[in-house]
């Protein structure tokens, strides 16, 4: 008998037929005699709604307010999954983020897990109930409602996983599982049967969309297998683990694509220690996360620095960044949206060399200039012009032989 | 200055214009000096949505997760509101019935106050903010979400009018007071401008809809003075309050009509002490609220009971009245659900004489058959039938000359 924690995403909730469909796939899994805990975000589009009332009524959203706004989305779907649940005589009993004890810090709409006290899952569980848990939410130390922001439920469904020493984390979605590129590019694209947690964070961390950055970082720090699988087909999908020799051993996993971020650049920026950190350190006082940042080797005493931000976050940045380049006496700043990044992921490439000098070759025949370039050891990002992202991802697919 | 709890209805927060509306006008009593606690009904028709959602996936509807679900509804009204004051730069904070300390019972769906730990809403007053504190809801001794049930929203408001010891309350709403009868019904009915607590109450208790019966005991019991008035017009309402000198003195206040209960009737009972105790303790037992009761003399060692109760009840009332006329050997039970009742209300009634046999000759000159009467001290209520109701309210505001 295994405890499993089942996450359902908004577009598996959508309805009332979707929620019956996950009800009756929950009671399936507890008749193979498994333990349940669900996790459910908000219906469909409906946190898309609120947000648009948000904005009706009001130009300033107060974070506190915001969350307590939000959270509304997943009271709803829970308890339409617990009544769905007891129609087919599963005795089920939902819990609000808060009631889960999944205590945050004070850090509104995007606030981090600080502890998580599941004594009532516990109680429900020995019950013989189903808990259903509110993805997303959970209270600060202030006791102040908090949303974890983008990808919410999925973290939450895998610190309780964690917490609870469940046997591992289901997260259904409405794809079948992790695919080598992203097959509405690249038709060929085959889903991944397993992948290390390491190499599934650089596809989250580079613009994969089927499982949340700070999910994985949390199932890797904790071990927690997560098995990435559709509610629509139900057929098994992508395990994500910690690596191990029955994994495919191709040199190159997969290739992502991102076309989300904005690149900003400083030129002429005086040559002198400490100038970067300085821009830097201003970005991060405003809580954006800036992603790839490259500096150019300096001439004449004064260098570039580019680096990518989230699009939403390009007015701040841009602002700082200008207020910063004119201080430290440098030429110019300026964003361009019009980026995109193409990555290629893969535990393999760390042992093998040339892999870099391939890439770079596939994309100089299809004429892409390369704008930036970072790596990791098991992953290479180029930065290309945005309108040539999909040539550049089918153009490596196949190169790679995916 | 004084400390006011306002309270607003579903369809004066309906929107998300009625919603900048309401902050307009909270915004506008914090000029005047005065401190504001908001509360707040869902939007409009938000709650019957959630039902007919919770109608589509479940036959069963478990009561502590129906609760779950309609809390969702202040949630999104009362994080607007506090975004919309924000604009206003009215500093404002929303709480849940738990986050208020309002402590309920366990009777989930219908839940009562027990006790209300308003310590967070004092310190945001101290603060200088507006509290704005969901309707409708609170948190069970078993630390559970609950709901007041019915009028719950109007119940929040008075009972924390009383334990913040706020010198009024006001009840906006969609009409602008408390009338003689409907002017639906009676086009020449006038609203009224003082009523005491126990008028409002017999108002409350025999049909009017524009307080609920359990706010008006809560506000009597702690003497807390209401003003119902209207959102759309923001004109002065009715006050209810302690009776005093400066009040109307007329002989009837104002006539009310119900058309939401059914009636049911045991005919052929014997005649034996504690029958009659025994039909209405099982029927109780069910959480099932009789309002009229009526016996008649006794002929031939048995007698007939009759008694309304809500409509929605009617199913669960039919089957143990069955059952308990079998056991007592009595002749035969039905419901009639055609029915309505009018009735007169007054403080002048007490000491006028007359009053029932004008009532009576008015309702027999239209023609109108009285099935049952029952009396209070301030209020005598004829039942009849239901397509007989508007006549007769109209006939009783002209006898009376109100």
């Amino acid at each position: 008998m295994a405890l499993v924690v089942q996450k359902f995403g908004g577009t598996s909730v959508g309805d009332a037929d979707r929620i019956k469909a996950v009800a009756d796939h929950i009671a399936r899994t507890r008749r193979r005699g498994d333990q349940v805990v669900a996790v459910v975000s908000a219906m469909g589009k409906s946190t898309d709604d609120l947000i648009r009332l948000a904005t009706e009524v009001s130009s300033t959203h107060p974070g506190r307010e915001l969350d307590m706004l939000l959270t509304a989305g997943e009271r709803i779907s829970m308890s339409l999954l617990c009544m769905a649940l007891a129609d087919l005589d599963v005795p089920a009993v939902s819990f609000t983020g808060s009631q889960a004890g999944i205590i945050t810090d004070t850090d509104h709409t995007r606030a981090k897990i600080v502890e998580i006290r599941p004594e009532r899952l516990f109680e429900a569980l020995q019950a013989g109930k189903v808990p259903v848990v509110a993805g997303f939410q959970g209270m600060s130390l202030d006791r102040d409602v908090t949303t974890l922001g983008r990808g919410g439920s999925d973290t939450t469904a895998v610190a309780l996983a964690a917490s609870l020493n469940a046997d591992y984390c289901e997260i259904y979605t409405d794809v079948s599982g992790v695919y080598t590129a992203d097959p509405r590019v690249v038709p060929t694209a085959h889903k991944i049967a397993k992948i290390s947690f390491e190499e599934m964070l650089e596809i989250a961390a580079s613009g994969g969309r089927v499982l949340a950055l700070r999910s994985v970082e949390f199932a890797r720090n904790f071990n927690v297998p997560i098995h990435v699988r559709s509610s629509f087909t139900w057929e098994p999908g992508t395990w994500v683990k910690q690596e191990d020799e029955t994994m495919e051993q191709g040199v190159v996993s997969a290739i992502s694509h991102d076309i989300t971020e904005v690149k900003l650049t400083i030129t002429g920026v005086p040559d002198r220690p400490g100038i970067a950190a300085r821009v830097f350190r201003e970005i991060a006082e405003r809580g954006i996360n800036v992603d790839m940042i490259v500096q150019n080797t300096s001439k004449e005493g004064a260098t570039d620095i580019s680096f990518t931000v989230p699009k939403d976050d390009m007015g701040p940045s841009l602002e700082v960044t200008q207020i910063v380049a004119s201080e430290v006496g440098a030429l110019n700043s300026y964003a361009d949206p019009g980026i995109g990044r193409v990555s290629l992921i893969g535990a393999g490439m760390k042992t093998h060399p040339g892999i870099t000098a391939t890439m770079f070759e596939t994309l100089a025949k299809e004429g892409i200039n390369i704008e930036m370039i970072s790596t990791s050891a098991i992953r290479i990002s180029c930065v290309v012009r945005q309108t040539d992202v999909e040539k550049a991802v089918k153009a490596l697919h196949e190169a790679f032989d995916l």
